[in-house]
């Protein structure tokens, strides 16, 4: 358990009056972000089936397997357990749990062999998706919750400047994925499971997974990745370069660097997620790479690498206080290069605070 | 791309005969290990729509975020692709990929709200799950695949020896949990997310997750994770003891040893999973264990660490050339121990066949 049993408690009161005044009868959340953020609890459940039932009043209801009943004591309020093993299987604990229950919210990450398996033991369920009742409460950050993802930032600032020291034109870019995870590990944190470490031009696709190429040090080496502090992610990318910076790589990671100044200068509260989208873009557009600039310019984080708000040109959400998201525009050439620079952001009373301060121009040794 | 170019499109072309068999329209694959099975694409999509849609004929359609078109080009056979963005969403790309069909299967791993918008963009399309029509190619394993889990198997074997190595009464669960993790990615593999490593009293919760205990050398610890080696993964269970094993848990690790051993004299093709479920449990609840024996057998395994067939007292599935699982009996004395001995066997036409060689017994140094 991450965070003391009051903070737990005061989330799952405050998911209680979320859903009385959704007017929602219950809520089922499954083993994910949103079951530990409300109880401090990361059960390895996998296929079998197990859900925390939360209802406006004071009661909890928790459908778990026999093998992690015990580890599931700790929950954080009252709880009437319905325990199943694997002989005769959940539908008979889940029937009864849901006892009573018309209509329940789920979560859109539940697996949709879970949604049916609520629905063929209660007919007579409405089981229907409001991520926003939780999602809600998770998406505007604490005190203590911005003080993880600060910390997160910090270390991986810390491996962006390790990287340096590394041989790395003596490896693969998934031998760099894989040391990166390993360092992280060493100094106690989860990294991101997939390392997105791209050479030359295999960085003009967004999302590349790092994969049998050797890195060259007489090409770009662009790296995005990250780790969780206490369950709360960071996401950064940099770039090695060959030095000195030239070219038309030059001139497009000064774009997007100028793109995500402009991000960041019109980002605050009351500004349409939609406006710092387009801040960016027009950096990015005017510049005559528009159509090199092929995703949404950040997302937000915390439990999750990627979660609301997005800041896409079609998503008219006000930025709030609380909130944490990347600013990362990007621009792609196919079959040639691509630049990014991402660095996460807290919107606080005073301000945006940048969680990452790693320099934004790195080169190969 | 783990395997060739020929092995993809003769899992395409085996899973189309088996979607004209079932009748089935259509199939949607999301990116799950069902896709990397089909097309060896590992696409980091998480919250984007991303879909294969396979029918019975020779064509394909692939719904892909921009970012992830260029990467997806590999596709082992022609494929319409029906790419959007982040600006405008993937309602309208999806109603075009679906156009014309009226019935879809989709995998149980889907979640609610991909399974959601199919529905939503094309109100009367029937989407239902069916694990069984692509499950089932996944479930009987060919040379290759038991290359690629022997090979994974090896390697973990290796990893409970090299921790014998380590100072273990210097560090917490956790700390061990992570250096297993560096070891394994050091070496090139990926590790299991979560490590399961339990001292003393922990040990009896059989899925708990390493945490801030120390390790003491005085008590059993026992340890459970794996790695994937080329995508297949290996899974075992250990215990390092305080010598002389002496006492209940010598007793209750002989049992669980004698258990596993009459499960796998057992197995073998046309036994049904049940039988082999029960002759363990016959071995421990003969010895007055039975209540303590809280989990099934043993489950399938191969891309998923946990993937048919389960070993259950309900499951009346004959067993396969080609399958291999696990055979995992345990005991747990809530509050004191718990001991569980896992190997994984491979169904093979000559017989079972070992996966793990790891001795049954370790000692701290």
């Amino acid at each position: 358990m991450t965070f003391s049993p009051e903070t737990y408690r005061d989330r799952l009161d405050r998911l209680r009056s979320a859903l009385g005044e959704a007017d929602t009868e219950a809520m089922w959340v499954e083993p994910s972000v949103g079951l530990t953020y409300l109880t401090g609890l990361t059960p390895v459940s996998i296929e079998r089936l197990f859900g925390l039932i939360v209802t406006p009043r004071d009661d909890l209801r928790l459908v778990v397997p026999e093998l992690l009943a015990d580890e599931s004591k700790e929950l954080p309020g009252e709880a009437e357990f319905f325990v199943w093993d694997d002989a005769t299987g959940p539908e008979r604990a889940a029937a009864a749990a849901l006892e009573g229950i018309d209509r329940i919210a789920i979560q859109g990450s539940l697996p949709s062999w879970s949604w049916a398996l609520l629905g063929s033991v209660r007919p007579s369920i409405e089981a229907t998706i409001d991520d926003g009742v939780l999602g809600r409460l998770r998406e505007l950050k604490d005190a203590q919750e911005v003080d993880a993802l600060r910390r997160s930032g910090a270390v991986t600032d810390e491996i962006v400047e390790w990287i340096g020291s590394l041989d790395l034109g003596e490896m693969t870019e998934a031998q760099l994925a894989g040391r990166i995870q390993a360092r992280y590990l060493e100094l106690g944190f989860r990294p991101t499971p997939e390392g997105l470490i791209a050479s030359g031009a295999n960085s003009a696709m967004p999302h590349y997974i790092g994969g049998a190429e050797r890195i060259g040090t007489d090409r770009l080496l662009l790296m995005d990745f990250g780790c969780a502090v206490d369950g709360y992610w960071s996401d950064i990318t940099r770039i090695y370069f060959p030095r000195p910076l030239s070219g038309q790589v030059k001139e497009c990671y000064e774009i997007v660097c100028a793109a995500h100044d402009a991000a960041f200068e019109t980002a605050g509260p009351g500004v349409f997620c939609s406006d710092v989208d387009a801040a960016a873009r027009k950096v990015i557009t005017d510049a005559g790479y528009g159509d090199n600039f092929i995703h949404r310019t950040g997302h937000g984080l915390g439990m999750e690498v990627h979660e609301p708000p997005y800041l896409t040109g079609a998503n008219d959400q006000p930025l709030e206080v609380g909130h944490v998201f990347s600013i990362e525009p990007g621009i792609y050439l196919p079959g040639r290069f691509g630049v990014r620079f991402e660095k996460i952001v807290h919107l606080g009373e005073s301000g945006l605070e940048s969680m990452n301060n790693s320099p934004r121009e790195h080169f190969f040794a």
